[in-house]
């Protein structure tokens, strides 16, 4: 299945959502010009569409596999993730002072968006890197800095990241690995860690290993975890990729899903020679790995968006090939392609308006995250709080979509061959790793509620209100998001919990369909110019409008569910349950 | 994964919510004693949980092989269906006069949804014997009915329905495979069939292939089809499985899930020589499809029904083993089991909750359908209302429940041994096959709308009244189908097509919302009167609780996507749709 990128839509939730042009007239980003951006837009795409699409069933098919050599890709992974690292796309945001470009993160995310359209699993390994680089910006010393960073911007070499323990799962507080204090400085590593993306691979000369481990005397839970840099091969005089290093991988999940992108059972120090480098202050693990993983959360929830674009182009491009009954009501008995189907239509805009919204929203969240860059501190705390929400209804949107894409292909959506089943296995993985949607939930009804006092919340809401004035469905709901808000104010902790998935969609929506109510006034000016492709500008009006009016007051069905007491959970024993 | 059949909550929906006491009244289903349904239900559910269940992960994985032998079943599967056959378990609703015990639809369906949950792939077998069993009674000529009833209805020889065609999926009149007139009276097919359930496997004696053909001369579309009877092996003068017939499996579908179920693309009459026997007259081979295919349906949003309960138990019971984190607020920070932790058991609840519903909608229609066999003409229409809801709500909450099972596990939710990625694969088959959801939302804005002047769906909406006195979420729900019934009688057909999915929603939940109404009071009831098992009438009311406030408003999101006009569909040409 070809994949077109989606350049046009992407150009305009650029500039008129993240603000590219605004980011633009700044010093630090001043790079960004509209040729840099149409450049880049254009290029990824071709990367993506040429190399990276062609690539996504064999990764699938036959997945990362773990040999006596290591873990192999399937054939065709190095080379194109050779073109990516020579094509410069991993060095979009790195510091100019590490032969990183320096550019906005909110253009890495345009570029992620296509390549991980094109292979969601292979771009899990470029995302993984992202994590390791800004923890090395922010917390690194300046030699540690100087040894990796070069390599792990242009991504000659890659990173990974450690936190999940057989035991531990999301507590992170319970992980057991330990670092001992090495007499050169360096520490020695042991321990088990599990679900390391790309922990092992063939495709780098070298894979830098971000640990988090315990070390001798520390406090109990997350406050007496540090973070380690250790790498697959240490480094020679010269730093270059020496001996290798006591950490390897031992075991690759069976997973339903991203089969391209190795999920490893990684040992360190089962020969008690596994060297480590202490990133930031001992027992400073979780402020690092915070850094690590916040913009990780935006690239996730971005893997919805990937995934929702892809499945789209491919139902629609089934439906307009596939010829099977006469339209309803119509005058001829003739079969007619289904995309002429009322309800199949329905399906095909529904992914279409679901697709925009996220991607709205993730955009969004990336241009206030390049804001914040820029001092802004309003932008910093409104990036903070679109995170859990882009992460989560992104990740959800994902899957609803792809299934979607099943479902037009009918039968032939449950055959492998046809791919779409292959998006909704991909898609499932997205709202449980980067924190469960349900830990995002829990963010955003706790610290994300109380951020700056409350302030944040009320600029948020305050601004969907601006943008509500004309659209009563994204009034109503507003109404509704307000109402759980004063609830969620004063409700107990459980309750707060209990109600905090179904005010995370709430709030989701209403913040997207305020972006999509955006989206549509300028769509309508620019057509009403002449301005802009017509085709284009056309299906986002439409798919503004089915969201506004259709999507919308779905969201407001939550409000029960949103303002529902806890009570009820825990009104039958846990061995009711099972009864 | 241990699978405990639901065996009192089993009882309490076929005595609550199907009338079996009622049934059991009459002279045809007297043998339908409260103690035979216990008997059978701790029956069946012996052998789903002792037999089957053992073998889902080992269906899954290695499922149906094509060999030089014909396709061969995964170890065990033929001990097992023996074990089915043996125990008599097929004869339940066949009839007395050809080995049949004549029992309700009502408790088949009980029996299939252990068999079901324990192994979905594996129960399609009997599944489709069902059609081919019903079609036969129903048109079939004495002789073929005297040749291949009491084989089928042990379930000794199984049964295939052959529809759909590779240009034709769900458009039947579109098909091609011929039937030319032999001299002996029988027929000789030719033609390829696809996506045919169980066309071959290894664990019966014969198997019978009811084949839908074009004979010379007979008119275009769906009124030129007729019904054939196409056994594996032809019949020796004794009855028994003699001379190989012409109809060979040729390829087996690499599915996203059902793996244990062969789905084979068949070919009758390579060599011109399959022979067939016609089923009823020719040219009525569209009214023998639906004798065939409307208890299908039923049994099929009852697959919804299977993979949820499954999914349910395998969550709650990784709930209360997986200790992970402190429980927010409390005073300990000790970590307790997740299953205490708000969101996720807001997760198990839904799940209990929406499990319940649609076994109440499932089991409700099977209840009618019986009633309709009794002779009542209001129980036929309802039957026919709730098929539909039961089809397509049932699969559709089949998909959910499997994916907040995946949710619920975490990262090992994504891991295929831990097994619930397997129930979110099997689940997705269901909305597609026996007619897609999307053909079920037609079928009720269009058929089903009209059914005897609108009376039928009169009477639906008026019981759910009765129901919703004292349950204000369920009385505004109604509010709002009453408003879309009104609004679908004065609109055009695309409009009604463009609102007939998400109205199928809501009407599904409203009908589900007033069983779960009664089955709250008879709980409140029963406990107050101290009668019965109190954990499971303290989990059954917090369900029903749990849907008519959280889950019942939900569906009144609906309402504006329900009566949208289908303008804003069409408002974008298909080329902007790829846009």
């Amino acid at each position: 299945m070809s994949f077109t990128p989606p350049v046009t839509e992407q150009r305009f939730v650029l500039r008129h959502i993240a603000g590219i042009d605004f980011l633009a007239d700044s010093e630090r980003f001043a790079e960004a010009t509209p040729d840099m951006v149409d450049a880049i837009l254009e290029g990824a795409g071709q990367l993506a569409a040429g190399e990276w699409a062609p690539l996504n069933r064999v990764g699938d098919e036959t997945g990362a596999k773990l040999t006596e050599n290591g873990v192999v890709m399937p054939a065709g992974f190095k080379e194109a993730y050779r073109a990516y690292v020579e094509g410069g796309w991993g060095t979009i945001t790195a510091p100019v002072e590490f032969g990183g470009q320096g550019l906005p993160f909110t253009l890495a995310i345009a570029i992620l968006e296509s390549l991980g359209s094109a292979n969601m699993a292979f771009t899990l390994c470029p995302i993984l890197s992202v994590g390791a680089i800004e923890s090395l910006i922010h917390h690194g010393s300046e030699e540690l800095q100087d040894a990796y960073l070069p390599k792990l911007s242009t991504g000659a070499w890659t990173g990974t990241m450690n936190l999940t323990e057989p035991q531990a799962g999301s507590d992170v507080g319970a992980l057991k690995t330990r670092a001992e204090p090495a007499e050169d400085g360096s520490w020695r590593i042991k321990g088990q860690k599990i679900f390391i993306t790309f922990g092992e691979h063939d495709m780098a000369d070298n894979i830098v290993h971000l640990v988090l481990a315990r070390t001798p005397g520390s406090p109990e839970g997350t406050r007496g975890i540090s973070l380690f840099l250790v790498p697959r091969y240490r480094l020679d005089a010269h730093g270059n990729p020496g001996e290798p290093n006591d950490a390897r991988c031992v075991s690759l999940e069976h997973k339903l899903g991203i089969h391209a992108s190795p999920t490893c059972v990684m040992s360190y120090g089962d020969n008690d020679d596994c060297h480590g480098w202490l990133i930031g202050p001992e027992n400073g693990g979780m402020r690092a790995m915070f850094t690590m993983m916040n913009n990780a959360r935006l690239n996730v929830g971005l893997q919805g968006v990937q995934i929702a674009e892809r499945a789209t182009q491919q139902a629609v491009a089934f439906a307009k090939e596939r010829v099977q009954s006469a339209r309803a009501g119509a005058a001829s008995r003739d079969p007619v392609a289904i995309i002429e189907h009322p309800d199949v239509r329905r399906m095909l805009l529904r992914m279409k308006a679901l697709t925009m919204a996220v991607r709205a929203l993730v955009y969004s969240a990336a241009g206030q995250v390049d804001a914040a860059t820029l001092g802004d501190e309003d932008a910093k705390a409104r990036s903070e709080m679109l995170t859990p929400l882009a992460k989560a209804y992104g990740t959800d949107i994902g899957c609803e979509v792809a299934s979607l894409g099943v479902q037009v292909h009918g039968g032939m959506g449950y055959i492998e061959e046809t791919g779409a089943a292959q998006h909704y296995r991909d898609a499932r993985i997205a709202p449980i790793y980067e924190g469960t949607n349900g830990i995002q939930a829990a963010d955003l009804v706790g610290r994300k509620l109380a951020l700056n006092g409350g302030a944040a919340m009320r600029s948020l809401l305050d601004d969907i209100a601006a943008g509500a004035q004309d659209e009563p469905a994204l009034a109503a709901l507003l109404a509704d998001c307000e109402a759980v808000v004063l609830w969620l104010g004063e409700a107990s902790v459980d309750d707060r919990l209990a109600a905090s998935y179904p005010f995370l969609t709430m709030l989701s929506v209403a913040t997207a369909g305020w972006l999509m109510a955006q989206q549509r006034m300028i769509a309508e000016a620019e057509l009403a110019a002449g301005e802009g492709d017509s085709d284009f500008l056309a299906m986002k009006i439409a798919a503004c409008r089915f969201y506004l009016d259709q999507i919308v007051p779905e969201a407001g069905g939550l409000r029960a569910a949103a303002m529902a007491p806890a009570d009820i959970l825990y009104s039958v024993s846990e061995d009711a349950l099972s009864a």
